[in-house]
């Protein structure tokens, strides 16, 4: 099973041992898109790789929103890191929570361990940020992580519940009302989730109250939603979302956010359930690195995405500042973070068979897509643009295509064909409470 | 939409709801198996009917142990209450935790809200129970609710993980030591789940461990598993249990449980995974009632399964002590529950529409079922006995059948299929931790 030639007979194993020790190690810390495809693309080099994760499993964040409103259940979004990467005998899947890095001594610190690295990739990622508002976290939940969308599910279905038994009417309304702070896709996908939660799948579940009654307002600063699409295509994403019910308040910033509503522009909105899509900061990272960063926490890298003054340490993904075309940032999309993946495997693979170094990395970028709720999307793809239900097929196929295993491909595509067969969603749990 | 008389034209709405109020109001309390299927059996009733739970779903219980070892995920085996109700019109139902019964004015307490009733039924269950050692609780979780299931699932999984990165041998060994306390049907099914977890699932996924040295202990203090079926079973059962590598230690008891080990029989066994399937209380409904129960906690009821001197007020399932031939106490499971919902629900009708009252209940035993792993089972018909791969099979199409709702049906079904095709299991997450 061993990848390397095999011992000769009477070898002890303790020499073995030492000279698959002799391999460079390179240690990917992040099993996300970007850690996941760097570890991937190492495969058949004579290295040493281990990956360490906080969490078991990786997960495919674009589909999270559909956990957090109840259309896919977890596990159909999340695949263990170890089962992806089984059968490539080089590599070592580490669970453990990152504390620091000894640069001086190229190590990584999980608590008291130190694993000593030749080579370090860093995929941390990111996670919701506040803009320095960190105690809105309580009200406004971000979503980043499962426990997040299990967490949002759960309020969600509670605000339909406790409106369902209360016989008071501003307190219905409160319940009835969805806050979505941030117009990006996240912000966007979600506000089309559970306007369609309210007015399909939910609708004919209640009594006491109408759920078609909910109002969900989704707020953004800027002038128009998805503002990395070009304008046309927000238009229509602003109509398919109002087409839902869903208000729109563009040029809106929250000013205050506390458990019983949100003060936006001024005005005073009463709401049981608000959910933080509008900023993300970057892993600790930096602080590991000491390096310089940007006001999001991304660290800054070279043209090879390394760190300034350290070749063997890369920086890629949602954790990482890249320059585009024109000196723009890299959006933090999950192609930025694979494409920057595979680049550090390919200059560590010419390092390690002393090739000459690839040319600085280069995002080529393939498409954006966004969709708001049945038979409706968005999709950019530079010249082709496409709205309307021909993206919402598209969106789909990609998304289960890129969707990491055959058996998540399979649970995703039957809950969809069920949601769409039935108008209904199938993983309305309320759970993590003490009941 | 109204199942009554539609209103004549011009009368005004609250007429009709005062009309439709003087139909009597059949509170039930609990979603489970004997719940569920009272509700469904008043449906063509003249009666208002309020079911509440404290959960937005029902659990199908006897697959809880495969969410616990991450074959299935939670919503595969639950489904919102109210949406399996949705066409019930007669129905109301309502997320709220019962806090106490008041007898005498016939009304149910949720806190400080009172939910007048003409005709109640209690079917809130049971959950487990430590034989006054309430303490082991922490040390020693029980498999009764979804946040149990989650919760020893990602224990399971954390002790592979962790016994990856330890370098201190005794620790490792510790960490892959399983003891499942109870050789009932749930400690059977879990101890053979977890040992093909480690012997098949997770074998090659390790670099440092080998899985299939994990230990899986189980202690059952009488002397045979499973000792509610015919002796010749509960041989099978064991011998299959002990082909997948478990441990099966009879007529031993569990003298202390603390975080890191166990003493069973006066052997001190180290093991960072105890899992109680020992032993059950019902829930505090005798309590609420003020009434008579047993040690468990169950509510002794009569004949009609009502509380004695109380006739609008039923007990059933888990929660009742009800006998059987005999006088032998019926056993706390789903059929017995659901054939006394059916009976209370029947009792109902016939003093609603002024017919006689039934005949007492006589509970009908249909069969018994457990499975010991891949291709293995044992079930019990009376005079039919079968054991083997037959029984396997059956086990699952029955359970298949048993599931509430379609969308369940098929991803349980399609969860079993790739389990069984890929020996692999679909759930693998670790979550609610703070990772």
């Amino acid at each position: 099973m061993n990848a390397g030639t095999p011992p000769s007979p009477g070898t002890p194993p303790a020499l073995v041992t030492a000279r698959l020790d002799l391999r460079e190690h390179i240690v990917i810390v992040g099993g996300g898109f970007g850690g996941l495809t760097a570890a991937s693309a190492l495969r058949h080099l004579p290295v040493r790789v281990t990956l360490i994760d906080r969490r078991n499993y990786h997960l495919f964040q674009p589909l999270l929103y559909q956990v957090a409103t109840a259309g896919l259940s977890p596990a159909d979004i999340a695949s263990p890191i170890r089962a992806i990467l089984r059968r490539q005998r080089n590599i070592t899947v580490l669970l453990g929570k990152v504390t620091g890095i000894d640069i001086a001594d190229k190590a990584v610190l999980i608590d008291e361990r130190r694993v000593a690295f030749d080579q370090l990739v860093i995929a941390t990622g990111a996670r919701h940020g506040y803009f320095n508002h960190e105690e809105w976290e309580k009200c406004a939940p971000g979503l980043k992580k499962i426990d997040d969308a299990t967490e949002i599910r759960g309020r969600i279905l509670l605000a339909f519940e406790r409106a369902e038994s209360t016989n008071d009417e501003s307190e219905r309304q409160r319940l009835l009302s969805f806050v979505i702070v941030g117009g990006g896709p996240t912000g966007v996908e979600m506000a089309g989730a559970i306007a369609e939660l309210a007015r399909v799948a939910l609708s004919i579940d209640f009594r006491n109250i109408d759920p078609k009654a909910a109002r969900v307002i989704l707020v953004e600063s800027g002038s128009r939603v998805l503002a990395h699409f070009p304008e046309t295509l927000s238009a229509v994403a602003k109509r398919a979302l109002e087409k839902l019910g869903v208000e729109v308040r563009l040029g809106a910033r929250v000013s205050r956010c506390d458990p019983h509503g949100v003060i936006i522009a001024n005005e005073r909105i009463e709401a049981h359930t608000i959910i933080w899509a509008a900023g993300v900061v970057a892993s600790p990272a930096a602080k590991w690195l000491d390096a310089e960063k940007d006001p999001a926490g991304r660290v800054l890298v070279g043209a090879d995405l390394t760190l300034p003054g350290h070749p063997d340490i890369f920086v890629i993904g949602d954790t990482a500042l890249a320059k585009g075309v024109g000196g723009k940032p890299l959006p933090g999309i999950a192609p930025v973070a694979k494409q920057q993946g595979a680049y550090a495997a390919r200059v560590i693979g010419a390092r390690v068979q002393g090739k000459p170094a690839p040319k600085p990395f280069r995002y080529r970028h393939l498409g954006t897509m966004a969709t708001i709720g049945r038979r409706s999307a968005v999709a950019d793809f530079g010249k082709l643009r496409l709205s309307g239900f021909i993206a919402w097929l598209l969106w789909g196929l990609v998304h289960v295509y890129f969707l990491v295993g055959f058996r998540n491909r399979i649970a995703v595509t039957m809950g969809w064909l069920w949601a769409y067969v039935t108008f209904g969603r199938g993983a309305r749990l309320i759970t993590g409470y003490d009941n």
